[in-house]
């Protein structure tokens, strides 16, 4: 894509309301505008990311036999009561004219549970693993950390559908791997630990992803025995020990929940009177998983680990483009030699914002690189042209080089 | 995709509440289901199609240079305050537990128009053309025909802003020209009119694409003279007289609105104070365009046009696949000859539904074949591989014939 063409621009200003990291730099950097508190548009750049997100996690769920669907936002309230969940303080609610009351969904238990039962008779029916893309709506009184905290927010959840709990913790371990492999994707392997969580009254426990970094709003903590990761409200409940060895040696770090994944048990299915008949042809009530990844947060959480002084620095695989190729001076050699490298690129599959600009210094190109935070950085410029060659240099290293104007492509 | 994974059902009933067509198709063939009067969850099958069409549309809209953004659902009150839509009676409003008013979009001016005004100064910043797909939602009190009319729908907006009038008339052709891409690309060519409609208080007409069916809600008439389209508003105001050559020879016909296009002119940059500066340093209103498609009701529409008593008969581009492959009678020879046929057309890149299903009969599979309606049909028994052949049979064809077994990609 042509930079000239992109109708967002750099913002030289940072919002003084905008408090956290990753709203900031994404603001800034034309990737995300705010239209209210908690609430953001994706513009060009940022659904660009989004986008690679979303994928990652596409495919990751159609490798554990994921079927995607798509559930409405605009929920009856009749579903919420069979669940005792109308009550919940956070839903949004709204009527119609006609007085029949709605929530926005901010999670898809009361939905995807009757669905499925229409689906669903025998044992060879199972097991079934649904999940969506879809927008949830929480009522979010303190919505200050850009995309790590929404009141409009988009989640993949996904929920599985199992004959008995044998076949749900088997399920289970292999959505936990094709999350460590989502994450890993998203460059946050190392800095993202399985977490125990409060696991409701089916499950002991449940298991929360948390990424570490200093602006995360929750704690972890972790066993210097048995290096197990705990939250904050089970190590509460354990009164500061270790729930695996009693260990009391911890270690508390800031951490943000990037993804959670919980054993339901029968506590969906039971009010919906969702049963199977088993081989023997008796009923049985289904048991449920549910794991959810929000995909704005971890969008926020990626930049919030991956920046430095002068903007964002994307991991590869969820930038909006691999390469920022970048003409200086705007003499014809350099605008044709850059226009040709951009086909050449563009040819071989490269994914190239080019920055054809010619109203913008050298200076404020290379800032606005830096702040936009693709891996690559290519310079044409009268100067490498007399070698034959390109400058590149990788945003995340401090050198660069010079590379042979027929090597750019492989050497990438 | 095999069809023993598949976790929906053909469902033998039609639901006596379900009046339409397309519901009651696409119900039975396990596309769709009901959350509740106007809302619908898309399942695997229904999600495939809607995807290719939000995919053909993205295409065309890209064609076209338009930019993808993603604006958020929830809308706060005071931009709806500062055009005085917000008294609009179809908007869905909602308090979150601050007493904050919100609204769900149902049309997206309010917010684009501010937002776009960020990044604009000066004419060189002109023209733009930014598009989205999101959620939209409308208190509607009538919703009985299924994907054609909803209360949560997914709408494909864009919004052109200009610099003048002449260039608004520009870029509304090019988009005329991109709209009827998008329809013949999902089958309705020949089907589907541009249709003088009411323009508001800035352009004398705007532009409907109707789409005629018997099914449809609305109404258009033809002058038989100067073969225009007009719909029932414009003609009652002309008091049934054609507006262009005066002929009163106007034959009615029953159709769908899918799509409108609209030149807004003023009407948003003018509340909102979007102004740019000109050639001469001059302060000038932005001129702007809207244009919409539904893409439920184009899914709906398609299949209103596209059906016959055994079901629906989908056109090739929307097709959640190309090929229904079904292996009768469960011999090993079958399943053999059926599975490697399977992996072939799949590393052809050929999108195929395989029904490997052991507890259905030749029958039952047929018919839900045919209810289903992907295009092409491959069916593989004992009797076809006497002979090293399947039997190929196109959906909307009566006649199936014999093809080599090595012989049947080429042959698609």
């Amino acid at each position: 894509m042509k930079q000239s063409k992109l109708f967002t621009k750099i913002s030289k200003e940072i919002s003084k309301e905008e408090t956290s990291k990753n709203a900031q730099l994404l603001i800034r950097a034309g990737f995300i505008d705010k239209l209210m508190s908690g609430v953001y548009s994706y513009l060009p750049l940022g659904l660009m990311v989004f986008k690679k997100i979303e994928n990652i996690i596409r495919e990751e769920m159609n490798n554990i036999s994921g079927q995607e669907v798509l559930l409405p936002a605009l929920l009856p309230k009749e579903n919420w009561e069979k669940t005792g969940r109308w009550k919940y303080p956070e839903m949004l609610k709204l009527q119609n004219r006609a007085g029949k009351d709605f929530s926005l969904g901010w999670t898809h238990e009361e939905i995807i549970t009757p669905l499925v039962k229409k689906f669903v008779k025998s044992y060879k029916d199972l097991p079934i693993y649904v999940y969506q893309f879809q927008n949830k709506f929480r009522d979010e009184l303190r919505a200050k950390s850009g995309l790590l905290r929404g009141i409009e927010f988009s989640m993949k959840d996904l929920y599985s559908f199992h004959k008995n709990q044998e076949d749900l913790d088997e399920y289970y371990e292999k959505v936990k791997a094709a999350y460590f492999k989502i994450f890993k994707r998203c460059g946050l392997e190392k800095v993202t630990f399985l977490t125990l969580a409060s696991g409701g009254a089916f499950a002991k426990y449940s298991h929360e992803f948390q990424t570490e970094t200093l602006s995360g709003e929750d704690e972890i903590y972790f066993c210097k025995k048995c290096d197990l990761a705990i939250n904050k409200e089970i190590i509460e409940e354990e009164k500061h020990i270790c729930p695996e060895c009693g260990g009391k040696d911890l270690e508390i770090k800031k951490s943000i929940e990037v993804g959670n994944i919980f054993k339901l048990g029968k506590r969906f299915s039971e009010p919906f009177d969702f049963m199977f008949r088993d081989k023997d042809g008796k009923e049985n009530p289904i048991i449920m998983g549910c794991y959810g990844i929000g995909l704005g947060r971890l969008m926020g959480t990626i930049v919030e680990i991956y920046n430095d002084e002068k903007g964002i620095i994307w991991p590869k695989e969820v930038s909006p483009f691999s390469v920022h190729l970048i003409a200086i001076e705007s003499s014809e050699k350099v605008k044709n030699a850059a226009e040709k490298l951009y086909k050449n690129l563009q040819e071989e599959k490269i994914e190239v914002l080019y920055d054809d600009r010619e109203d913008k210094t050298a200076g404020e190109k290379f800032a606005e690189c830096d702040l936009i935070g693709i891996p690559t950085r290519i310079v044409v410029s009268e100067r490498t042209l007399e070698k034959d060659c390109v400058e590149v240099k990788k945003r995340s290293e401090k050198e660069s080089k010079l590379v042979k104007i027929n090597e750019v492509s492989s050497s990438l």
